[in-house]
């Protein structure tokens, strides 16, 4: 048995090699895309291209016996690597007539990010830290556009102490919520204004596939390119307004970093072993530990300044405890057909979307199951 | 630039289709070993030996330039087909004795799982649904195991309602709590009887990677057999007693099922539009709204019976509602200092496991993105 085993096991490591040796040349080859793209100024992430390529690999997939979703999950994995590579060839520069860009806060994660995409696509880029504020007239004299990207917390003041810029230089800031800081900017710059919220944290590969919301300003049309360039480096712009960008923030952010908090802090005072709560998890709830973990790995200043950037923010938070409260009341009188009613009034609400969402997280679940390491 | 794009497409067109080719290969090669090791009782999921092969992978795609989690990404989302594909030979029977099985709800989704799995191992199993209890004295009269699977409520009365079975019999239960069944098989039968929680859903492709938590019941030295089975078909088992298996699921399962549940209420009631909020969300909060979206595409009667299976659910639940409630007051009271305490507390409390839970959520984020539709 064990002479069988070796054997197939044997042949097994053969394979693993040569599809080590393919995905070698797949991403060499990528590599020359990304090249050609670079050069010819287009998108790294082609939506319309990867469809079809996916659909068609699907179905070479099904003719050899070969289950359609691995090819595509495989496929997708492998793409995020070339995504990332792609950055290595640079990008087009879409605005080679552009003066200098100075990045406010460009030591920060984020500000260093998009300086080095900036750099990598032909832009002259300057960086304003905290400690260049006696040569910030000087650095902001010439330049074409100044992009804002400080704790969420200073970005307002930060706007307000700029020097006076360019009456045709581009202001644009990367906080996190953007009513306030429009306004500042709006208040003191005549010129062009754009505010963005890149939806993502700066350790991503690349921007392949990622969201980069924006609100006009003033004089969209002076910075269009900008908006072009974003969708260059592969990521989604999403047009919003500011009011209706920070409604969506209070759910999106405030509500859900805070339930993670509180769930966090309960978690702690239950102090239950986590070990043996994890020997005993199903892969969902690995997950959502995971998610409620990882906050506490991170940055707690900044997301008590997240939660804390507006009044709609607590209102949203006190109307959620509010409903957890009432919820309660059906458990406390046992009140089986009340909470199968408002279960499925929410099953209404979402509609095909709780079914898709099933779908998706199944995947996902599974994903997070093949990466388990329990031995 | 056109034809040289084309040229390089049909380059990794090529590639993709030897990658299918090999991926055929490989899932060939693993059913025949799924075939030794189901004539050897060996279990499908081997730890040792997929640590061992992962890392000489990672060697390899390392001298070769491809980065090292690619290839164990992609080798351990084939893994899971793999495994999914061994099911199909069968497994070695390991109690050739037993008596038949009876299946007491076989006709759940649960029930035909296990149904399927004792089949694939060579015992005999009858199911006892709910319309056959006219025959259930004639069924279990010469039965070598009684599994319980039944909704969670009526879980107690079938129990009690069982004839009365073989001394030798071993009772058996599937249920997701365990202190109140575990004492029901044990006041009705003076036999084995032990008490299992697959933390798992029905859908899953195998039981590879998925645990199942035992408590022992009485005369655990005749069903470690059972134990064994439920090894080779590539689960991990964890033993843990009753109570604690009880504590633990108030937060496992009712306390998230409940959060998801008020999180859906919310929602509902703020009424966001949905398709916008998914065009502006970050990879983690689309997870997140996918998690708790799926809950609604499931059954409202079982989660709510879940969360009413006990009162100390119901106790756990309060306690974190309170505990929502005093941390509101720092929002209130724009307590940014005390915010970071308490978030500082709750990092202590996670210790290495923030970290840990930040790298294994930043993959499963990548994944999550990686599988986004957007245009």
């Amino acid at each position: 048995m064990v002479a069988e085993l070796s054997q197939l096991r044997d042949k097994i490591d053969a394979v693993d090699k040569q599809m080590v040796a393919l995905l070698a040349e797949r991403l060499a080859l990528v590599a020359e895309v990304g090249e050609v793209k670079s050069e010819h100024g287009l998108p790294i992430y082609a939506p319309d291209r990867e469809a079809a390529m996916l659909a068609s690999r699907r179905e070479e997939a099904s003719l050899q016996g070969v289950p359609p979703d691995l090819i595509e999950d495989i496929l997708r994995r492998t793409m995020r690597e070339s995504y990332a590579s792609e950055n290595d060839s640079g990008f087009k520069c879409l605005n080679p007539e552009l003066r200098p860009i100075v990045i406010v806060g460009g030591h920060g994660q984020l500000g260093r990010l998009f300086r080095r995409l900036f750099e990598l696509s032909g832009y002259q880029v300057r960086v304003l830290g905290s400690k260049d504020w006696d040569k910030a007239e000087e650095m902001v004299a010439d330049a074409g556009m100044v992009v804002v990207t400080v704790p969420i917390h200073l970005t307002d003041s930060v706007i307000r102490k700029l020097p006076s810029l360019p009456d045709d230089c581009i202001l644009a800031d990367l906080t996190s919520i953007k009513s306030e800081p429009l306004q500042a900017m709006l208040e003191v710059h005549n010129g062009p204004v754009v505010g963005l919220h890149p939806m993502f944290g700066p350790d991503i590969p690349s921007l392949a596939k990622q969201v980069v919301i924006y609100c006009d300003g003033r004089m969209p049309e002076t910075y269009q390119w900008l908006l072009e360039q974003i969708q260059i480096w592969g990521a989604t712009i999403e047009r919003i307004s500011a009011i209706e960008h920070d409604q969506g923030m209070t759910l999106i952010q405030a509500l859900r970093h805070f339930t993670s908090f509180v769930y966090g802090v309960h978690l702690a005072e239950e102090d239950p072993r986590l070990e043996q709560l994890l020997a005993m998890s199903s892969p969902i709830y690995r997950l959502e530990l995971a998610m409620v973990g990882r906050l506490f790995a991170q940055d707690g200043t900044l997301y008590g300044d997240i939660i804390m950037s507006s009044p709609q923010n607590l209102a949203m938070i006190k109307r959620f405890h509010q409903r957890f409260g009432e919820a309660i009341k059906l458990l406390e009188s046992q009140d089986k057909s009340g909470f199968k009613q408002a279960f499925d009034q929410v099953e209404l609400w979402f509609g095909d979307f709780a079914g898709r969402f099933l779908k998706e997280s199944q995947g996902l679940l599974k994903q997070a199951n093949d990466a388990t390491h329990r031995g």
